[in-house]
């Protein structure tokens, strides 16, 4: 897995090291793509990939990568003092506090539009490169994290009840919790069936992953999340627990963890799939009541 | 050229129409999209793929909005109160004037996430698809328009020199003013010594816009502008009029958007190019001194 983390790592620098324009900006971007994220996104693609039997190379890292940034530079913008003003994130100074806000927010811009890039300068085969395209494209864009994002925003301050939650965060977090799942099997060409299963795993991993982060504002402290825990009850938002109370969220999150790996376990009869890893991935979402 | 802008603004409105989201998002990214920019760069490739006796279909129009789409997400993120913090743009309150700031930083965001799905899903071949993606992303990225703003943003307050102004400037507008002209090279799949020609055309006209907004920004009125001007005089910006005079950056204007038009003469010669609207639009950039 470590060796993972630095092969993604050193596909993103690859990038950035290719030329030199304005090391100031390049200072910024890597200040936050280097600050200790668990790069869940980015793994659980190498994860997928290997337990279909594929065998990773350079292309799998960068395309990998490429989600990674988005998620980075949506961090840097979310972190913002128009949107969420944290000073803190993952336990270091967030990009604007320790640069300023113009490079936060170009910091951030670069990480959005160079990804596509990236995955554009790839080998792999023309049509599976427009494919990754397009499902980063949507899962990140208008109709996606930042389409969710907006939702979000719109509904702080006022009651949201459960279905509007999942919609908000199916696109704020879940396509691009999805996009790793769904980019695994654009990458192995496997059939619109295979791959729309692999999108079912995607989202409910990422309905878990709210519910959980939901779950974790409450009950662990500042020192647990590298960040200010109950933002959700101050910021009066509606999550999970407010909506369901905690023993309630456990229940949502152990459903979609076993609906994700039910998915998998299929995989395993019809498509020799072998990916111990992947559940490994989704236990360690597990929380204990 | 009032059909062709017609037809433009349609492909994007087709776009943020194809499915219903989040409604203020959308609102905040048209209300900027439809401000009355020039449509200048989305126009240069219409012409161009004209001139070389190409018929523009739909897919045309949506490779053409992708431009268009970046470059009014950056003049949203430019405009924001922690960059230049501009009130007015053409004429219009600014997106987060509108708005409110954390809506602009989104509007943004979805209008540099979105045009790459927006070329994935045209029919083109795959191949065009990703020559199309690759140029828009190192346009617009780190390596190109972003990078060059964030350079731009160092020069402040401090005497910059032309070199320097150069290379600021070929990356902040330059290389999104080439991509029309080179995306066309690679939609009529020329070979790569004529796309390096329209490269070559595309960094002229890039020039040519760059210095001819500085010479506006010291002569022209805030009617004629629609936006205020001499800010760059109270920024204490380097500009092409403080470093070389007016007379002189006249001068390079006018070498520039020869050397643009000697290019596509050329392309009469060989590729039986006939554009007499390029040339209308390299003419319109001149100013008389």
């Amino acid at each position: 897995m470590s060796d993972k983390i630095e092969r993604l790592n050193q596909a993103i620098r690859r990038f950035y090291e290719q030329k030199e324009l304005s090391t100031d900006l390049v200072e910024s971007i890597l200040y936050s793509v280097d600050a200790g994220g668990k790069r869940i996104r980015p793994l659980i693609m190498l994860e997928v990939l290997e337990g279909f039997g594929h065998r990773l190379t350079d292309r799998d890292y960068d395309a990998a990568a490429s989600v990674e940034m988005i998620h980075t530079g949506s961090l840097i913008h979310d972190d913002l003092p128009a949107m969420d003003n944290d000073d803190y994130r993952r336990g270091r100074l967030t990009n604007h506090k320790q640069f300023d806000e113009a490079t936060a927010i170009l910091a951030g811009d670069s990480l959005f539009l160079d990804p596509f890039g990236l995955i554009a300068e790839t080998d792999y085969p023309a049509e599976v490169k427009v494919g990754l395209i397009r499902e980063l494209s949507y899962g990140s864009g208008t109709f996606g994290m930042v389409g969710g994002q907006m939702l979000d925003i719109k509904g702080e301050g006022r009651q949201v009840d459960l279905t509007e939650l999942a919609q908000i965060h199916a696109h704020k977090t879940g396509k691009l919790l999805a996009f790793p799942f769904v980019a695994a099997g654009i990458v192995l060409q496997l059939s619109d069936e295979a791959v729309a299963r692999l999108r079912e795993a995607g989202e409910a991993v990422g309905l878990a992953f709210q519910v959980r982060d939901d779950i974790l504002d409450v009950t662990a402290s500042f020192e647990e999340l590298g960040k200010t825990p109950q933002k959700d009850l101050l910021a009066e938002k509606s999550t999970y627990p407010s909506l369901l109370g905690l023993e309630q969220s456990y229940a949502v999150l152990d459903k979609a963890l076993d609906q994700a790996s039910a998915i998998f376990k299929d995989f395993e009869e019809t498509n020799s799939f072998q990916g111990e890893k992947v559940y490994d991935m989704i236990e360690r979402l597990r929380l204990n009541a």
